[in-house]
């Protein structure tokens, strides 16, 4: 009897995905998918970041949210091609969704695309959607101890920022243990220090960014 | 042809987490299930409570994690019955968990217990566990306009706690906005306004919590 050995299969959604990252190269657009916790600040990063390059960089951006386009309307203001997603109840973007909104986008325009995905710590982790790199972002009002109670998430990130670093002085947040947690998860992550509030720390981040664009 | 009518058939989910509500009833022990975003303070408010309410009321804790062991350990300092549930990646507890946990508590002994769900805005909404009543907290950092992008969880609301207002000259959060919002979704639900660290307002939330035992 022969046995058949299935290797390298991938699921729909990771075909999908793969797909979508072949479009985007095609376009030569760099892409981030931006995860957090609800409210750690990922729309505040995505605006600090797009009045910071301004001129420099032709940004786009996909909103993901369970329902309503507040997001999308704020990025709007900004003059950037933007995206809202509605997954109608969906706790993460997949590749399916995401890429029915990178054909709504003019690629062509776009040198770096950031997708906020769905405030979500847990369920944006299981599913690629084909960006170049994904971003966590904490913030320091979450406590340091998420790393360990949420390790897929940091397991899966390539860059982590904590954010509202502002806000050190009110809130029991040990920097340094949460970085050590991180770096246990997964070895190979950066992590900056940022306030999209002050704008602490953002030219480190603009750098990396610029950075990864050059290297495209 | 006879046409088949099915009503009121329960899922499974539902059918166990009626069972646990008998459970629960027929030992006389009150039971909330505290739900929010990662780091909005659900482990602070159980631990305030139970410090508040030493010897008057008997609690005890279910702790539901992805991993680690983290919360049912600074809990159990506190001397009070506690059980973790590891889910183990699922991203909310589920009644059949919750089943679980209770065959391994004192029920006898408990009159209130907390279930503590997994941090996650969304999917813990979508899975009654037993419990006689939801409550959420948001936390004044994550942003007042939550309850717009994730109506679910404000729907199956009893009560909201607004927690971190020690935070309100720090952050950007309209509080009237916020509870306009909440109270569109859901116009029965009591909303209080709290600090776990400077224990502002947590008054309020005793005398609604030692209410609710009085009518049990």
């Amino acid at each position: 009897m022969e046995i058949k050995v299935l290797k390298d299969i991938l699921s729909a959604n990771d075909q999908i995905a793969q797909e979508n990252r072949q479009l985007l190269d095609s376009n030569g657009v760099f892409t981030v998918n931006v995860m957090s916790s609800p409210g750690a600040g990922k729309t505040s990063l995505i605006l600090e970041t797009i009045r910071r390059l301004k001129g420099a960089v032709q940004i786009g951006v996909i909103e993901g949210d369970i329902s309503s386009s507040i997001d999308a309307e704020t990025i709007g203001k900004e003059g950037v091609p933007v995206i809202q997603i509605n997954t109608g109840g969906e706790c993460h973007l997949d590749a399916s969704m995401t890429y029915r909104a990178l054909s709504n986008l003019p690629l062509q325009d776009i040198e770096l695309l950031f997708i906020e995905n769905v405030g979500n710590l847990i369920c944006t982790a299981e599913f690629a959607i084909g960006a170049h790199k994904n971003l966590v972002i904490s913030s320091t009002p979450e406590g340091f101890d998420k790393p360990l109670k949420y390790p897929l998430m940091f397991t899966v990130a390539d860059i982590v920022l904590i954010n509202k670093i502002d806000l050190l002085p009110h809130v029991n947040f040990d920097t340094d243990a949460y970085k050590k947690t991180v770096k246990n998860l997964n070895e190979s992550v950066e992590i900056f220090e940022v306030s999209c509030t002050t704008g602490q720390g953002i030219d480190r981040w603009l750098s990396w960014l610029q950075n990864q664009l050059r290297n495209r």
